[in-house]
């Protein structure tokens, strides 16, 4: 069978599940990262793209997407991405589409924590209007006493949700730019003593339809990831080998 | 610009609406049908692959997909299905992937009238159970008179509701494609007499997250076809060209 050879960037907890979930594909693994931290995968010094690498795999952080994707675009590779919050940057993310138009390659920047963007890819210009809920436990928005009623904390545009919840900034930003236009997107942050974890609802509506996406995603064995962020991304770079192509 | 040469198999309602949304990107486009139907595009008398056509997209009907995939795979095309109730036909199916293993061709399922299949991609073999519920007006399940308590009609395999409803048909089993596994899946029907219009559910449930996608799709402007599902398909065409792909 084809085997993909890929270059991660980061070696954490995410590297660790591509690293497990892709295993029946991948072949020579390399890794770069601030520091060693023992993934098996060769581990590069400094960044670059080995020769015999076909893609390369972001899954550090935004600054990690900032520092080294034109740099992966120029070798003429794709890559993945799970930081979409580095394309809030306009000016970042418009080099990168100018440098896109002149390059073989391409970029993914797969669903992540949030789904249904079949349903908004799909939708396009006729979606009116998204919410993007995100439902919390007051203690995780740093309430330290909170009374038992929910509370509605933020109300605004995706811009300034992005400033204000940096822990969801992929989530926005990916929305963001599968809706296309922040116009159309409203957050709204809620403060909720009855849940213990997070719970992310989207409401779409278009003139083909109303759609209602509810998750409750649960943490991975590091509890700072979103497991479904980390699995979406291995369905993504999976994608490339398969012959019979179900979704999306 | 690059554009696409296209053979449309169908030339109905959903070519009519490909037509439209892809008119940026398409070349050539010929359809084949039963009949003549005046689309816009160079129609073909009897079924045959163009020399100059990229990509062959199926809008037809089952019986179309079981009459001509294999014929387009053999012409090294890549195929496009909306009626993927035709792989519910198991033999058919089976004798498919094998052709699909000895050829340069991919066959591509898009999302159809269902969503949030990129989140049951991600979760694979962690998801536990998914259910599918479709609340319809009684109407539109034959009953002539009905009480007005919503009432469950059918609850049961995915492959007794294929039978039973095949007007849902292309649903169910897209669902089952990304579940892959019938076992997994749960199908209700609800016979609902407070709604106008069908609504329908997928709950999923894995160690990775539990997750619920609404829909309630309007119909096209000829009201038997799911407007979502035509432009799923022309969602999933589109991305043949983005060099920047976001979701999945």
């Amino acid at each position: 069978m084809e085997k993909l050879n890929a270059l991660l960037i980061g070696g954490g907890n995410i590297a660790r599940i591509l690293l497990e979930e892709l295993c029946h594909m991948l072949g020579k693994v390399y890794y770069f990262d601030f520091r060693k931290t023992g993934l098996e995968a060769e581990y590069l010094e400094s960044f670059e793209v080995p020769e015999d690498v076909d893609v390369v795999v972001e899954c550090a952080g935004i600054e990690a997407v900032k520092q080294h994707a034109l740099e992966v675009l120029k070798a003429g590779r794709d890559l993945y991405v799970i930081s979409s919050g580095a394309f809030a940057y306009t000016e970042f993310l418009e080099r990168l589409l100018r440098e896109l138009e002149n390059s073989e390659s391409k970029i993914f920047v797969p669903s992540g924590a949030i789904g249904g963007l079949d349903i908004i890819r799909a939708l396009g210009k006729r979606v009116s209007g998204v919410d993007l809920i995100m439902r919390k436990p007051p203690v995780s928005l740093g309430y330290k006493e909170f009374g038992s009623q929910q509370r509605v904390v933020f109300e605004g545009r995706v811009e300034e949700a992005i400033e204000k919840f940096p822990q969801n900034v992929n989530v926005a930003v990916t929305l963001l730019l599968a809706v296309r236009d922040s116009k159309r997107i409203n957050i709204r942050v809620i403060a909720d003593p009855s849940i213990e974890r997070n719970i992310h609802e989207l409401v779409v509506r278009s003139s083909a339809g109303d759609y209602r996406i509810t998750h409750e995603n649960r943490p991975s064995p590091n509890p700072r990831t979103s497991y479904l962020a980390a699995l979406s991304l291995a369905s993504c770079i999976e994608k490339r080998f398969e012959r019979f192509v179900v979704g999306g």
